[in-house]
Formats: C-alpha cells, sequence, structure tokens
C-alpha cells in the first residue's frame, strides 16, 4: 500500500490550463502523504509543456513536501492508460465561440453574467461539448474503468450526465466551488451576528442541494447556532446596501467576479432558503425579468456581466506570467488553495474522509428529482468511494425553480445524444432567459449562434429540421 | 335495486346555473333508466327556483323518457343529506371579479383569453375558490360521505385537490368538455386525410395525459390508422389556413369561442404531440412571448380574447330567455347534449361501462408527475366505481411544460390552504403568463388584482405580508 | 380497413396443442366479423396437421359465421412473418419431465396440486421455458415486431418477464382464465345471499390485482352490493361443507380439477380479501404446513392433488378423439367457449372494448410492487392498445405473501438469463413450500430434478456452482 | 456555546439499568469537552438511585475528565424537561416475561437463540413495547421536542417505528453495535489474509445496509483492499471449523454470547455478501429449517440458543457487584468502551463529525425498501443533525430475504397500533421461524403466550377475535 501512495498516476485533461492546473499543481505539492506522475494531456501541446515545466518547479520549490513528475502526451489514450485519477478541464471552443455565446443574446435583449451552464450560451456550450465528452467516456472505459474522474468544466450537470451515460460504471463526479463562496458569506453572517470569529468554512454545517450553480442550503448550523436564523437579522442590515466579504460594496463595478449578494438575499428573502452560487450564476436560472432585464437593473442587483474581453485579458496577463516563471522571473511557490481535490483524492485513497458538495446522478439524495438527473448535494468521500448524502426533499417555494432547468438539462442532453437539433431548439425556448423574445426571434438568435460556432459542430447538425418552427 | 333506480337523489351546488345546469336537467329528461329527484341549491335562490320551473317543464316535456322532480333548498347542508350524487357547478365571485381577473393584467400588457385556470386570473380565481371548496368538502364527509361528486367549475386542478384534501376518502372527480374538441378535431382529420365519414368521438381511441386545460393526446388511432401521423399530413394543408370545424376559419373575429387551432397544430409540430384543449386555454400555459405578446399576434394565431362584457352580454340573453320559457314562450325540449354527466352516473349505478377523461389526484396513472397532484387522464366508470387507466410517461417534449404548472399549482394549493398570501405571491410571479413583468409590476398588479376582489377574500389576507418584496 | 379485417394473420406457436387450440378455433368459426389465415406451427409437426384438419372442419360447419384457413408450417420464421397475433401454448418438455416437477418433491414431503408456476415443480419448469421465449422475443423482434403476442404458456410471469426483457417493444401480455372462476364463485354468493339469478361474469365489477395464480379481489360489485359483504355471509355457511358451483362438494375427491373453495373461503377469513385462483394453485404460493402439510390436510381442505398419470389418461383420451374427429367419426361443430381470446382480438382490431385481467410488466398499476416485474390487474383492450387499470395498493394482509413469490420470481428471471444454477438454486429454497426441508435435503431434491430433466436443459447448467451449498 | 457545553442535560429512560447505564456512565466520565447532569428514571426507583451513586463515583473517579451530576426522577415528565438527550433502554415486562418468548415457543419445535427482535417471541415482545413507546413519543414531543433521542432497546425496529409515526419530527434514531461485531470480524480477515496489523474498526470502510439485526455489508474495504475479496480466501479456511475471534472456537458452547461465525460464513457463500450481525440473531430471520432445525443443528452450526435463566444468572452476578460497588468494596474505574453514544453526542453537539450505522426511516437511502419503514444503514453526525447515507440497492439475492421481515413489522406495527389481535396474528403464522407448524399449532401456541404475559397486554386484547383461525 505504502509503494502505492507513491506512484500515484493522475492524467490531466485540458493540462495546459492556465488557472485550475496550476492551483492543483500547488495543491500536490504540498499534498504530504502521496507522490507520483501527472500526465498533462492538452490538445495545445505547447501549453502543457509549459505547465510540466511550472509542475516541476512546484514540485521542486523549498516548500514543497511531496514530489511530482511532470509528463507530456500526445495522445489521450496513453495519458489515460491505467491512471488512479483522471481530471477534467477543458474549454469547448476558443474565446471566439464563448463570444458568440455570451454576447449574441444581447442583440436580443437577453444578458448573461455567465453564458456557461444555461439559458442561450449554456445551450450552445453543450453542444460543443458533449461530443467531446462522449468520447472521453469511451476512453476512460478502454483505457482506465477504474480511474476516479473529477469533472471540472462546465456546463458541469451535462459533462457529468454524458459520463454516466456513455459508461455506466464510471466512478466520476462533478466539482464546483461555488458552494464554499456561499458557506464564506455565512462565516460573515457568524461573524457579524453572532459575533463569532476564527472559524472556517468546514466548522459549520450546511445542507446542500440542487443543480449545479443553482444549489441551495436549507439548513446551516455552527454548533447549535441556527446560522439561518442569524441570516434574517443579517439581510435588515445588508439588503440595500449590499455585501461582499471584501468590504467593497461597489467592486462588482470594476470586477466582475465580484457582487454584492443583493440577489442571494433576495431569493433568501422570498423562499427562506439560501442560494448556494454566485448572483451572476443564479440569475441566468430565472426569468429575465426578475434580475436581468436591463443593464440598468444588473447594476442595482450589484453584480456584473463578465465580457469575454475582460477573460481575453485575464488570461493575457497569464500568459505573460507564465513566460515570466518558465524564465524564473516570477518564483513558483506552492500555496495551499481552497480547492479540495487533493483532499478528496487522499480521502478515496483510504487516507482520510471527507464531506463535500458533490454533482452526480440523483439516487435518491433528493427527493422530488427523477432518478438520474444530475444533482449536487453533499457526498462522503473515503476508501475508494463516493456515497452520495441524503438531502431530503426540495423546499417548496424553489422547488419548481430548479425543476424547471432540471428538466431542461434532461431534454438537452437527450436531444444532443440523438444530434436532434429541433429538440434543442425546443430547449432553447424553454430555458427562462429566453423568455424574453418570441419564438420567431428565439430562431433567429439560434441560427445565428449555430453558425458563428459552427466549426465545432460537426455536419451533422441540419438547420432545415428547424423549419417547423 | 330496481327501486333505488327510480328514486335517485342528486344534488346540484349552482343549480340557479343558467348553463351547465339545463344541458344537464335535458340530458337527464332524456335518461331512460334511471329517475328521482334533483336538489337544487344556490346562493340566488331565485335563479334555483327557475331553473325548478325549467326543470320541470323539460320532464314534463313529451318527449322526455325519465321523470325527475325538481326541488329548491336555501340550505346546502339539507340538499346534500344522503344524496347519491353531488354535482357542483358554480361562478366564485360575481362578473365584476372576473373583470379584475381578465382585464386587470392587460395594463402590464398581459392578456389572457380565459383567465380561469392558470395566469394573473386563475391565482386570483383559486384564492376565491379554495376556500368554498373547504366547506364543500366538509359538508359532504358529513352530509353524504358515499355520494360521487362531479365538479364542473374552474380552476378544476385547484378544487378537485381542496375536495381530496380536506376529505380524503371523497369519491369526486373533475369533468372537463374540453378534450372533447380535440377529439372532434381529430374526426375532422381523419375525415379529410382518410377520407373517412359518419364516426363519432367515441370510435376513435386517445390516450389522454395532463393536466385540465392542458392535456396532451400522445396515441390516437381509430382501428389500425394512427391519427397522428394523418394530422401531419391535415398540417401541411391547413397551418397556415387555419382550420375550425365550422368552415369559417374568420369566426373567431366575432366569436370569441372559436378558433383556428393554429396554435394546436403548431405544438403539434414542436412536440408531436397534440394539445387537447383549446387554444385559447392552451396559450395561457406557455410563456408570454410565444402566443400573447400582444392582439396582433393573437389574431395572427386565430384565437380571441374572450372579454368579460361578452359574457355579460351573452348572460342578459340567457335571463331573457329564461323568462321566455318560464312564460312559455320559448318551448322547453330536452335534447341530447355531448356532455357525459349522466352517462357517467348511470356507469357508476351499474348500468353501463364508460371510459372518459376526468380529473384525480396522481396515484401513478401519469409517471413522471408526483404523486397526490391533479391530473387528467382517461378512467374507467363502473359499478360505483372510478378507476384511472395508466396513461405512461409524459411525452419528454412536453413534460417539462406541464410540469411547471403541475407544480405551481401544487404549491399554490399549499399557500392558499395556509393561507399564506406571500407564497401566493411566489406563485403569481412563477406563472407562465408572468415573465413579462418585473417583480416589482407584478408586486403592483398583483395587489390591485387582491384590493379590486377583496370582498370576496375575508381579511385574513394580510397585504403586509408581501413586504419581502 | 374491411378488407384487413377479412384477412386476419395468426400464428398459433404449439398449433398441436389439443386442448386451448381447439377452444380457440371453435370461437374463431363463430367470431362474426373477422376472418382470415391460422399458421399453425409446433415442434411435433403431424399433431399441427391433425389440428388443420380439425380447424377447416370447424370453419366449414354449418353454423360457423367466420372463414378461417388453416395452414401448417415446419419453420417458425414464416409462420410469423408479418403476422397480426401471435399465440403462445406451448409445453416446454414432456409429461415425463412435468412427471419429476410434480412427483419428485413429494419425496421429501413437498406436494403441489399443480407444480406448473411456483415451488420446485415452478422453478424446473421456468428453466426449461425461459430459454425457448428467448429465442420466441428474438422471432418475433424480426418477423412480426408489431404482432399481439398472447401467451397462454406457465409459467406465465416468467415467460411474459422472458419477452418483454429481451425484446423491449414487445406488445404482449399473458391471459389466464383463473380469476373467471374466482368470479363465478362470486356469481354464486350473489345467487345465494341475494337471491339474483341471471346475472354474468361480466355484469359484476372486480379490481384484480397480485401476480399470476396469486391474484386477489379487494373490490367486488354487482350494481350497488357490495359482493364481499354477502360473501361473509355467504362464509357462515359454507366454510365447512365447502362449495363448488356444480354442487357436488366431493368432486375433488375424483376429479383433481374440482375444488371445495375452502381455502378461498379460508383466505377471505383471514385477510378480508378474495384470493382469484384455483384453491389448487394458491396453497402453492403458502408456507407448506398451511393447507399442504400432508395427504390428509389435503383432503380436509378439499382440493386434490393433480398427477401426471391423471393427465396423461387425459391427454390419451384426447388423442381418441382426435382420431375419431378427423376420421369424422366426431362431429366437429364450434360452440363458444368461456375464452376471451378472440373477443381481445376483436377489441386489438377496434372493434369493440373489453375490460378483463392480464399479465403484464408492472408500470405502476399496482402500489407496492417493484416496476418491471409481471403482474395481473384488469386491462382495457381496444384500437390497437391494452392499458392497465390503476388497481391501487396491496391490501396490507396479503402484500407480504405476494411479494414474496413476486421477487422469487424477479431472481429467478435473472438467475436463468444468466445462467446462474447457483442462484438459481437461491430461490429454489426460498420458495414457500421448500420451507419443509433442510438446504442439504432441498440440495438433493435439485440436483435430483435437474438430473431428470437435463435433456431440456442445455450443457452450460454446471452443478459444480452448487458446491457453495 | 462553552457554557451549554458544561451544561448539558440528559435524560437516561430505564436509568437502573445494570449494563448499558454503567458503560454509558463510563464513557461520560472519559468525554472530555462536554459535562453535565444526568437524569436517571426508572420505573425501578431504587435500582436507579443505586446507579446514581455509581455515576457519581464514576465521575469522581481519578481518571476521569468529566464531571457529570446524577440526579433521580420519580416521574418521567419532569425528567425529560428540558433536556438536550433522551437515552431510552427499557426491558419492557420482567424475565418471566422473557421466558415465555423464548421458551414456551420451544414446545413446538421453534427455537430462538435471542428472541427479542422477530419470531414469536419478537412478536409478543413487540406487544408489550410499542405501546410503553407510544407513551414516550408523546412525553417527548410535549417535554422536549427538540432533544435528541437515542434508543437502545429491542425490538429496535418497532421501537423507532412508533417514535416516529406517533410524534414525526422527533429527532430520533436507534443504535445497535451487531454491526460493530462483523466490522471486528472484517479486520481479522485483513489481518490473517493482507497480513495486515493494527487498524481498527474505524479504519475500514463498510456499506451497511438492511433492518436492524438483519444488516448485510456489501462493500468492505481498507485503502484499496476489497475485504469481501479476502473473505473468499478466509472462508476456505475457517468455514468448517469456524472462526471467533477470541481463538477459542468451541467457546459458544459454555458462553451462548460466543458463536462460530458459521452461519455467517455459509451465508456470504450463498450471497456473496456479509450479514452484519451476531449468527444468533441471523437465524432468527430465516426458514426455520436451515439453521434450527433442532439443537444438534444449532450445535453443528456453532451458536448457541440463550436460555433466561443463563440471563437472570448473569443478572444475579450483577447484583452482587452493584452492592459490592455500593459499599467500596469493588473500585468504581471508568474505561472507555467501544460503544460510540457519546461520540455521537459529542458529533451532535458540533464537536465533531462521526459516522456509523442507525436505525431510521427509509426516506431513499436504501432503494428497494418501502419508504417510511424502518432501516439501518450508515449516516453522518454532526451540528445538531443525523442524514442517512445512500446505501444502495438491496443485493438481489438478499432482497427478499430482508423484504419479508421487512414487511412484516409495518404490518406488526400497524396491528399493534390499531389493537388489531387478528393482524398481530397474521404476521406471526408469516414469520419465517413459524414455517414449521400449522396455523391450529401456532394458534395455541400464540394463545398460550398472550396468555403467559397477559399482566403487560392491557384487557383490550381480546383474543376472540382469533376465531376465524
Amino acid at each position: 500500500m505504502k509503494k502505492k501512495l507513491e506512484n500515484i498516476q493522475i492524467a490531466y485533461i485540458g493540462g495546459g490550463s492556465k488557472e485550475w492546473a496550476r492551483v492543483f499543481m500547488g495543491d500536490l505539492a504540498l499534498a504530504g502523504d502521496i507522490s507520483g506522475t501527472i500526465r498533462l494531456f492538452d490538445i495545445d501541446i505547447e501549453e502543457a509543456k509549459k505547465n510540466a515545466i511550472i509542475g516541476a518547479k512546484l514540485s521542486n520549490s523549498e516548500i514543497a513536501i511531496s514530489k511530482w513528475e511532470y509528463n507530456v502526451y500526445d495522445n489521450i489514450e496513453e495519458a489515460l492508460l491505467k491512471v488512479d485519477f483522471v481530471i477534467i478541464s477543458i474549454l469547448p471552443g476558443t474565446f471566439e465561440e464563448m463570444r458568440s455565446d455570451v454576447h449574441t443574446p444581447e442583440k436580443y435583449g437577453i444578458y448573461q453574467p455567465v453564458g456557461d451552464s444555461v439559458g442561450p450560451g449554456g445551450v450552445l456550450r453543450a453542444l460543443r461539448t458533449v461530443p467531446i465528452y462522449e468520447d472521453f467516456a469511451k476512453a476512460i472505459e478502454k483505457y482506465c474503468p477504474k480511474a476516479w474522474v473529477f469533472n471540472l468544466t462546465n456546463p458541469m450537470s451535462l459533462c457529468v450526465k454524458t459520463l454516466y451515460d456513455i459508461f455506466p460504471k464510471i466512478k466520476a463526479f462533478g466539482c464546483c466551488h461555488e458552494v464554499f463562496n456561499a458557506q464564506k458569506f455565512l462565516l460573515s453572517v457568524v461573524n457579524i451576528i453572532n459575533k463569532i470569529d476564527n472559524i472556517k468554512r468546514q466548522d459549520i454545517y450546511t445542507n446542500v442541494m440542487g443543480i449545479n450553480h443553482f444549489t441551495w442550503i436549507n439548513e446551516a448550523r455552527y454548533k447549535k447556532i441556527n446560522i439561518l436564523d442569524s441570516l434574517r437579522e443579517f439581510i435588515k442590515e445588508y439588503y440595500y446596501k449590499g455585501y461582499n466579504a471584501d468590504g467593497e460594496t461597489d467592486a462588482f463595478l470594476t470586477n466582475p467576479n465580484k457582487y454584492g449578494n443583493r440577489v442571494k438575499m433576495d431569493l433568501f428573502k422570498k423562499y427562506g432558503v439560501l442560494a448556494a452560487a454566485g448572483d451572476r450564476h443564479l440569475v441566468e436560472f430565472l426569468p429575465s425579468n426578475w434580475y436581468l432585464k436591463d443593464k440598468d437593473m444588473v447594476k442595482e442587483w450589484m453584480f456584473s456581466l463578465t465580457t469575454v474581453d475582460f477573460r481575453i485579458n485575464k488570461q493575457n496577463n497569464k500568459i505573460k506570467d507564465t513566460k515570466l516563471m518558465i524564465e524564473g522571473k516570477i518564483p513558483c511557490i506552492p500555496k495551499k488553495s481552497r480547492e479540495e481535490v487533493v483532499d478528496m483524492m487522499k480521502a478515496l485513497l483510504g487516507l482520510s474522509k471527507i464531506v463535500t458538495n458533490v454533482n452526480l446522478p440523483n439516487y435518491g439524495q433528493i427527493e422530488g428529482l427523477k432518478k438520474g438527473g444530475i444533482v449536487e448535494t453533499n457526498a462522503i468521500f473515503s476508501n475508494d468511494c463516493v456515497k452520495p448524502i441524503m438531502s431530503g426533499e426540495l423546499p417548496s417555494g424553489v422547488c419548481n425553480l430548479i425543476t424547471r432547468e432540471f428538466l431542461n438539462q434532461e431534454s438537452l442532453y437527450r436531444a444532443i445524444k440523438n444530434r436532434n437539433l429541433k429538440d434543442v431548439f425546443n430547449v432553447f425556448i424553454n430555458e427562462a432567459l429566453c423568455d424574453k423574445i418570441s419564438i420567431e426571434e428565439s430562431k433567429k438568435l439560434f441560427i445565428k449562434m449555430i453558425e458563428n460556432t459552427k466549426s465545432y459542430l460537426h455536419d451533422y447538425y441540419d438547420l432545415s429540421t428547424l423549419d417547423d418552427f
């Protein structure tokens, strides 16, 4: 066993990633009781090579306590062969496809702060992603059927759905850190209302249920304190002025990753349960006139619409940093992130237990959503297994909101699986954000978005199937 | 047993009705093998008395073959005591409340062709109706627990839900003839496409599933002909020009009860299954921009918005007719209607079997909707029982559309039961037709509609509970 | 359509049958509005040829009103090709295998009045039958996927299960007339207790639920008479002396098909619901000490153990009759039987509606048994469809008794499908009738029964898998 | 919060217990970070007083690290008032009733090694216990509705069922340490087969599912070792000679608490999953001829039938010890037991997390058993909550065995709730152990057992209701 723990094999699909991959490599360097090899695979092999260099630097850092070897592979089959773990973190398409996903709908008055999970952008991104994941699932079944597969890519639910549908015995799940933010927000509440300091996310208990980016917390406790009661107090003070942990409530004006949690507080007032994702995500699941009618309304609710240009800019900065890191002009020093991927790995290897939120098919952990659809709840990780924890019945107030998108995702998956563009469009027009426009306009928008991204949508998509609309 | 069939006791709640009641009294006169007494109860006793006179005339008509006695009661308890059957057909409130239900939302651009089942009008009407039905259920439990209860009132689902929730052993169901229209439409299809004449509604088989006024037919056959295949042909010819059984496709311009079935054909093109209610009802379950964006769109889709003035006018004509009938200036001659209430009664008495569509709690007859919610499917009526027929799984294309309103109705019932106006408003803003406006506007509209109808909404409704919005 | 009704194609698998086939041919001759061709297929082609001759005589009888042609096929593929209906009525193995099924367990004190559905005999018969049905299902999928398939063979549940598991879109069901006997028994109750004559089986309503040969009636009404109430009275008189419709309560002593209904009455006293199969079948589902401890107990309960010699004798008489019929020494005159197969066909062809009990996968028509297992309930037959009628929740008293065998059948099917003899034996020892003996004895018995019938159990059955016991 | 942890209030119902209570008082003394008051309540107040003295001695021991006060109450209401925790550990009736439960059936050849959960003894014990628990539930609802309730009494499932049925919002669960023994057995397997030492129960992962005393482990891993694979090896060596952790395989001959695990190994050979309770319990759930045919068979399978005299003897020794402890002749020194009650309390107080097996209503944590029935699976304990962990679908081999008793318990609860002795008897005859005798004999046995224990079965039990049998 000891020997095994020194030779962990990890395949990283999308190994040229400039964000997730580096956080992960840093955490690995500080992991302590495991070591081994990371096999980086990316369709852009040059980026993978750069990460291999940076990874090695992190592993060789003075403060690193675990040794990891970084190898680059030019084919996915070899990268996967008999590994213990697979990480999948890819960008389906380029920023240009993302630009179409996010900004084309704006011409019809449809605003999307993120546009990668639901709404018009989410549907189009799913069209590009699902077929890629079908191939991943087949390759995993063939080359490493017993590996644990961590999905970090959006649209999260569709990715996990594809993996399980194609290879039902896969040991996969989706991890998303949006819930962590909500938990951090609850820490502030405890701090401000109950005057308790120095507690961390793991000290509080939250019952998590819903679907990715639209997860809800209906129980939150620190010891015997019911934090949702405290939240009620908190809102009296912060509802109008907003709150963000950094203290600057107008930070969202310049940094689209910031937001004032006003949407979250508003939904809590309505339904009595806490939406556990960033406000930017939440609004995309709701009728467009609620929080996304126009740019003024967006501002009023204290969040922002992340432009693709902002993302490109950020990426360019990372490219510069990469160069500097490789040249040694920026030091590569690992630091423990808040991410839990390495902790999950250790638990799966039997070294510990961890309870956290994950995306899995519904086996009954949520009462009220159909079995087999992808849901997000707490689960317990231990010796080679992940078991969902019963989260109970959806709070009746939000049940319908969640069910609407849950069923859309089920239909969307089936439509893409069957390469049935007409049924994809049937989902498109039923997305909450598309309620703003007529079916005729929706059709124009949909066709435009398809055409914009067609180089990633193989020729089997036949627009003539839309003639019925 | 014979003796019993000669002494059938029927309580008619809403017995002053100028439409349903008279159709029913005519059918009774021609029923043949049953006779007995109808106990008319109405909060407007004068109207009940008029119906008693007309009923007697119908029963005494030369062509009548069954004798019925008509008595008027001034209290519901006596009317119900130990009866065999109860018919409930009431108007909750007056035309003035209905005016508010239907027309107030128009000020916000929300158009409702009917406004009695869903949408803003449906919600407000439910607020008035559910408390009345709570009392009906209690009275039935006390005075005639073994009676069969026919509900004809809208909002159908909420009425049936209330009856079963308050008195779970009630033998009740809801009857609605909207499905008959769809079946008649299918007869036309068979006639035009398959060139088959002289068949009647009962000769074709339709599998019916969904919720009241948003029911769907996913199988339709005449002998071995698959009528949905024929419908595909039919639509090629009639999609643009519309079709109505009377031949005048522009009849809808003057008579709001007519429509060109274009919505029905459009939905069939999208989803491959037939919506089995009038187009006027169907559009109220769908996002407002699909068919109800503005009055031009309504016209284009060949249906109309029934005004309350039109209804009042129609009612006034009936009042005149009533007078003339009582004075003997219009003869009272029974004629067999297309309604099935009397046929159902005969089947329940063990004289025949009948299969028809009814509204009942879901025991599993629809796969995919929660048990206990009210659904509409086929059922078989025979000796003292009504058994739902398994309708199968909802077609995936329309499953989400149906589920949205189904869950809204479940939430709405719970909210009204708890007299929780805040939760009622949570449903209101989640109704498909309300997607057009912001929550702020919704709140104004809701309060206005509450105030308009407050004389029917007892003082326990506290508008201050809406302060959270 | 008319033309079609004149050219109905029916494949009869097991077409050499001397019982069912002839009843069916008689009913066809009197069917009236359908005619066509019967394709007889049997592994004993000579017997099929004899039936073809007899069938033609019946069809040519003076009183026949429908013309049918009888053809004999020597391969199943041609027999099935594009037919409208398939009847399957076979004997899996010969009387010698049946002798082993029924009589070998007697050496261990296990008595089986029938031995073809459950208990040791039922398990062994299933081992021979399921593989044959796997082939039938594949052939039907290939040659006549749209045909309606009537199964008449036992073990009923396993046969229907196999058909649906192998070809999920098959249009198949199992028909069994045991419930008719219970209904006839109820007619006697109405006659004796309520003094009502001249009613027939179809006039009373029974709600049927359970599994084949262990079906239960929890509602039985004639008009407003609750027949189960009458039955309570009836039992006071007949519990000890027994009752059979022919009046001779000791008929069971000489004719094993007769029985005094004492078991049925006893179970009704215990559970308040009526077991709707012959007493001979019922006792095989229950712990052996209840009604089958020894031959004295059997006699006391007024039923008998049908020997295989009795069956052979009966068969020999039929062989003699066959010869005489073919030689014209016994006239072939059709007479309407009580069987409903022809009525079901007419309903499926759109000529009528019929409600009757059938065996189908559970889609939810029974609450409390797992979906997908084979259950028996009422269903409605009409234009090209069979829809189960909701039967409700199993009465709690008998739920456990039914569930035990239902789960055994599910396990048995899986075990045979996987050719896993060890798991078959796990079911064997859990059969109610095997509770009498130790596992060691069970193993000896099982091996003996396997060896007795091995010519029908292909070589893939490996007795060494039983070494674990 | 700190303050609270110093003033924990615990009510102990059955506080005169000479076994459980003392283990618990010892564990409390060593708990570390909690302290407070134990309120002892017992119908035998003298015994409670003795425990108060012993408890105080334990708390005052030199090695004790937590201070606890022990108070004795003579009424349950005051004992419960506003406590944080309730422990219920009672003996329903005396050893004389237990003697009847265990030994009366032996006269009919029915042997019960324990006789407190299922079989004839379990049914009779339930008759005494359920009414007592109805009162407990009502008192808890009234005096401490927010307390966590630990049930330690058998019949476990029926006790927990009663608590939840009477007070649905109760925060209760049942704890049983039988699973610990199976885990300890697995430790031996890892030790012997995989040569790994020094691991403890908590280091291995087991997935637990089933019903109390008939729980099953279908996954067991230590790091990446699949312990069930190791068990297969282990059995090759130990199947015939038996194995018990103390090394003396014939210990069961003198100490009925010992057993050779042969039944457990035999069931594993049959079904491939591990039964996770002592062999003495397991055999009571299975047909009597499997392991309990006669005393020779019992011996062969290396377990024994615990006599009530043995229990009385053991009790007498404890009474002597009690006296000596109070007189100070035996020192009272706390030692950490293997029990987890105190650990669970600490987790519920938010001081830690713990995963262990508990008995709770089925919310879906077990797929394949009806919701609402009591099941045993893993659950996670943390800040004021216990959440079941999804255990998955019952292994098909044992599903039927478990379901049979699960459904019996559901029926038994309903029968006792309704004080319907006839339905109780219907369960009695359907218990696996009663398959040995005829219904007539069962009736005699049942009546005898009722009469033996009638002073604990209030007069509302009417034996005449059994006249139907």
